[in-house]
């Protein structure tokens, strides 16, 4: 898509805005009393760079030097945290994009999550801020690691960094707790994104994106408000394997309402955000502490190149715990190999377990080189990650150097070998924070919690397979959502099953031989065809055609057909008085399918298009066996959809029953998938409704489509 | 059951031994030097009793007198610590027996964890013990935190409590960790069990039920080693309202293997596992984070009366998160009542959203009044639970008491209104210690972890709803499960189709009308059973009928039944040479069902006998749709159990079908549950596969039995 030279600079200035207020060399203040606070934290978090008070009414505040006005300021700043009202700040954005300032922070509340009245004065914001890039309003602000620059209103608890991660979340108070929780993260930034007026999310991620001090990025969204735009930018990321961990709120039904009510943003159906999700290999984590451990792990340690992970543990209860958790998670532990067995034989008592996970008994406790040829046993096999649990007993102990010995043993082996590593305490608050730091310098991430520590290794895993499989193919789901069309749903257009099976066989839909003839012209249409067929009246009245009585099947003779269009038509004639039986299609009987599946496609607001495959028949609902993708997809996608349905295996030749033709089903949606993406502007509903797999071939047998008029 | 009056005697004597090793008036430590420092930690740990020290090298160590052997003690001691090697360990508890010591913790590795001489050294240890309470061998012992005896050979960071937690564990290493671990729960109890050659989990469930200062019971177990002595405990427990916790591990392939490697315990099938606990009401968490918590909110607020929680959050985002963990736990969330909704009306700004959980926004903060308010606007309409979701920031902002204020609020509100009440940090470090003392002093017991909390409460409050339904109806599966024999399975006897379902109809099993017959005879029978039918070949050496051609379906006249007769004939001749032909069976087929179903039970070493629902058909291996409940059971479990199947739906209408006849369903299962229980000592497995369930009754189409010899 081309833009005029006068979009390309706005989006140019806008950019370099955005880039200003996230790193910036001077920052203002604008604020009353409690402002100078933010300005004093601001000073001790080490910013470098100028800082100045803007206050009308006082020459200073708590020893700082006021400015009367923004136009007053030394220079335009290239951030600035805005304290004061709602409507005053909008003055002051208008004033700050007047001075050529790059970035405002709008804390103030009373925006559009209070209803019709705030709208209007977000709207005049949104205005009055031009290319000047706003984060917020009702939002926290913006703490920046890097350069010590924390735009935030109170305190914050986060540490400088040189690299890490950073975090956008709609939740203000999330970021503040964040922030003060001990887990050694390090956060290159905190963004409270707040009512998202003009900075969203998708335009964070995408600036956050091209830093290479930022090793991951975390978002805690309650719904997207362009759904492209964050696809475009987590594409980005992919790309350049910056992994993106998502905490999405608003999954269950209250949480939704919720979000709705004190935010403007949409919540969006669940499995859409999943399917999103998955095309972009974005990491879906289930609550704050899931989000933290993984970005730590991914921040510090990296991702894993194989799903396969050598926990070590100190204790056989702990080992059991540990192939429980990662079984579950789908990690493969490989057995120890030939040359670590050896190893382990010569280092552990003869009653030890040599096993992957491995309990490596008290033998080697304590003992720098025994601990070590216990971690290089299992981590020489180069597995995708490697895990020591380890829980700190109380300082009073004396037992911690003892722990110190086994942690810095495995991170040397893990150095060594290459290998991702973690240190996992099974409780919490059993990592302290020396050893944390003294970890994480290592590039060993020191994860707290059992069950959140491996899950975080098998998100990362899940990461690094997902990055693999986009990146190893052609780059087509990759790619940001579709851009649909957004015409009244309820005004479209209903196409009969004739004229929607003819547009889609044009994409190479199969369907079963057929005719589309006068009523009288029935019978012999048939014998033409062949015995046995299905007749059904042609109407783009009849959406439920079976309901109204308007389909036959199975019918073996001329006057079988007759006697059924007589039928057919008396009944329509009662069911729909308005619709004129003038057309029947007269369709070949399909044999028996292997698994009758339905495929769909839907317009979705924001999503673009989505298509849901699904185990079809009656028990269809009872399992819920449906997979969603959202277009565009390719040929490998749909293949591990229809796979991963639960009656899957009725296609690969379940129990010696036959196979399914799999290239026919997969090109049969990918036709259907083809027609959709042609008609993105106009397709509102299209419905395949059996499609049919066969151990020859795959075959639609009926199909309904509604399109924008 | 009775018992001779020794054997009562002996049980006695165990019991009273028991009680001594878990409450001692006097202890005593044999072991070497090492062993001083474990006498200063008990002493420091404020233990009031007499403590001796044995050795027999050393007058005194470390300043503590020495006592040369356990004949030299001035009384026999009620506990005793042996911390020498194996061999040794057995003649200390022989002398400890002789001495009339009340039992023992052995230290001591090498016993049976070690293999065959292992296992030879444990039974003489037992040998040894006679009526001794030993815990172990190769365990860490007991920490008692009622009355300061800490048996254990290490440092631990368990407080004194007044009431609490009994905590048993397979692993030392976990008991020591949750020792650690600073997360605020009362142990009155740590217990590490080791190989348990003598006292078991079960003992030590069955002795910890009856002292009112125990107020759940946390397992951590990799298997049971005498599943009906523990399923005796917990239906005490169960009856008692003393709610037992489980962390089970070994429920993965390799996680089984390794706890079979370093036990001798047998890991079982989890789906066993599943079922005993379902029957006795215990509560499984998958991590020792979940045990903690869930121990923690059972012992400090109790056992949440219904399924319903009213929450309270400091921002929008946790309230989202709140509504999205709770939900999916089946938790409910009541709207606030009227009243509720005049009094935040008048406490919370205009644009706040009115809702459970509540987001109560800035407003209230700070203000005891306000804040009283809103927690009373929820907690007065009596939810099963409340929480109040609140993370402490860093000391050093000043902001904690304004938390104070809030949590006291809630505790108040709790108090008042009599909820079972938690305050959750979303970051388990954001609760600080002297935070969770006052909460846990007001009742209200501080949660770590939002995901943790949320999983803890929904599991306080399936406790809850188990303990209503077992009490509610009469105790029938709270009591153990069944003794079932011990015969070998492989060399049972298999008894043919029309023997199996004569056995079955007198328990009162529904089958077709039918009758078993000479070949020659089968036409004539199906003529006074009348048409359709269906022949099978009767032998008890045909267990799979289908696949030998040995059944015939839908026969509609009596030259159809000779047809298929003679051809069977043939085809058995074929298949299995050494069958003859001599009985078939001619039965009126069964009409279309709505749901097929399959029952199943199956002797499993130490669980009895498992009862196995399912759906049938070709789809049930690709949806797993079963439920396994272990006998006896009632009428409502198997109901309950018909429902929860995933096609349980058919049962009952679905999508405008006919009903089925859910109360013949249920008696004939019911009927297969009795004819089991009547041959507890025989049955090795049954069979009934297809029960068809219809409109109208159900039936029994095929079975088979194997029992002992």
């Amino acid at each position: 898509m081309t833009s005029s030279p006068a979009v390309r600079d706005r989006r140019t200035t806008a950019a370099a805005n955005l880039r200003r207020l996230l790193e910036p060399a001077s920052i203002a203040f604008v604020g009353g009393r409690g402002i100078a606070g933010a300005v004093q934290r601001c000073r001790d978090y080490g910013y470098a760079g100028d800082i100045w008070l803007v206050n009308p009414n006082h020459a200073e505040i708590d020893g700082v030097r006021c400015h009367a006005s923004v136009a007053d300021l030394p220079a335009a700043p290239d951030a600035v945290f805005v304290a004061v009202p709602a409507r005053q700040a909008i003055d002051v954005v208008r004033a700050l994009a007047e001075r050529g300032a790059g970035g405002a922070i709008v804390y103030a509340s009373g925006f559009s999550e209070t209803g019709a009245d705030g709208a209007a004065l977000q709207q005049a914001l949104v205005d009055a801020a031009g290319d000047l890039a706003v984060l917020g309003p009702n939002c926290y602000g913006l703490i920046n690691g890097l350069n010590g620059s924390a735009l935030w209103p109170v305190a914050h608890g986060a540490p400088r960094v040189e690299s890490g991660v950073a975090v956008i979340t709609q939740s203000g108070n999330l970021a503040y707790n964040l922030s003060m929780s001990a887990r050694s993260v390090p956060f290159a930034y905190l963004a409270s994104v707040g009512n998202q007026a003009s900075v969203d999310i998708a335009r964070l991620v995408d600036a956050f994106v091209d830093d290479p001090r930022i090793r991951a990025i975390g978002v805690h969204l309650e719904g997207l408000k362009d759904v492209r735009a964050f696809s475009e930018a987590a594409a980005r990321a992919l790309a350049r394997g910056v992994p993106i961990v998502a905490l999405k709120s608003g999954t269950s039904t209250l949480g939704a309402q919720l979000a709705m009510s004190h935010t403007s943003s949409l919540a969006g159906s669940d499995a859409l955000y999943d399917a999103l999700f998955w095309r972009l290999g974005v990491i879906r984590v289930k609550d704050p502490v899931g989000l933290v451990e993984t970005l730590k792990l991914l921040a510090i340690a990296g991702v894993p190149e194989r799903r396969t992970l050598a926990a070590l543990a100190t204790s056989g209860g702990d080992a059991g715990l540990v192939a429980d958790l990662g079984e579950a998670r789908g990690i493969a532990f490989p057995p120890v190999g030939d040359a670590g067995r050896d190893a382990l034989g010569s280092v552990l008592p003869a009653y030890a377990t040599i096993a992957n996970p491995l309990d490596f008994t008290t033998t080697p406790w304590g003992d720098p080189d025994k601990m070590r040829a216990c971690c290089d046993a299992l981590l020489a096999d180069r597995p995708g990650a490697a895990a020591m649990i380890l829980d700190y007993p109380q300082e009073a102990t004396g037992e911690r150097p003892l722990c110190d010995i086994a942690a810095n043993a495995f991170a040397a082996s893990a150095r060594q070998h290459g290998v991702v590593g973690a240190v996992i305490s099974v409780f919490p608050d059993l990592t302290p924070p020396d050893h944390a730091a003294r970890m994480a310098a290592a590039g060993i991430a020191p994860l707290q919690g059992l069950a959140d520590g491996i899950d975080a290794i098998g998100a990362a895993m899940t990461y690094g397979d997902t990055r693999r499989r986009i990146l190893d193919a052609d780059a087509l789901t990759a790619l940001p959502v579709l851009r649909a069309g957004n015409g009244d749903d309820g005004a479209a257009t209903l196409h009969d099953e004739w004229s929607s099976k003819r547009m889609l066989v044009a994409h190479g839909l199969d369907v079963p031989p057929a005719e589309c003839v006068a009523p009288a012209d029935a019978p012999t249409a048939a014998q033409r065809l062949g015995f046995p067929v299905c007749v059904k009246v042609v109407s783009d009245r009849l959406p439920h055609k079976t309901e109204a009585g308007a389909v036959a099947l199975k019918l073996a003779s001329p006057e079988a057909v007759a006697a059924a269009v007589e039928r057919m038509t008396e009944q329509v004639a009662r069911h729909a008085p308005d619709v004129r039986v003038e057309r029947i299609l007269v369709e070949k009987m399909a044999d028996a399918p292997l698994l009758e599946l339905i495929v769909g496609v839907k317009r979705e607001p924001n999503f673009g298009l989505a298509l849901v495959l699904g185990a079809g028949g009656v028990l269809v609902e009872l399992i819920r066996d449906t997979a969603t993708l959202l277009l565009p997809v390719r040929d490998s996608d749909v293949r591990d959809a229809l796979l991963g349905l639960k009656l899957g295996p009725l296609l690969t030749g379940y129990r010696g029953r036959p196979k399914a033709d799999l290239d026919a089903v997969v090109a049969n949606v990918m036709a259907i998938a083809r027609f959709a993406q042609a008609h993105a502007d106009t397709l509102v509903e299209l419905d395949v409704n059996p499609l049919l797999a066969m151990e020859h071939g795959a075959v639609a047998v009926d199909a309904l489509l509604r399109l924008d008029a």
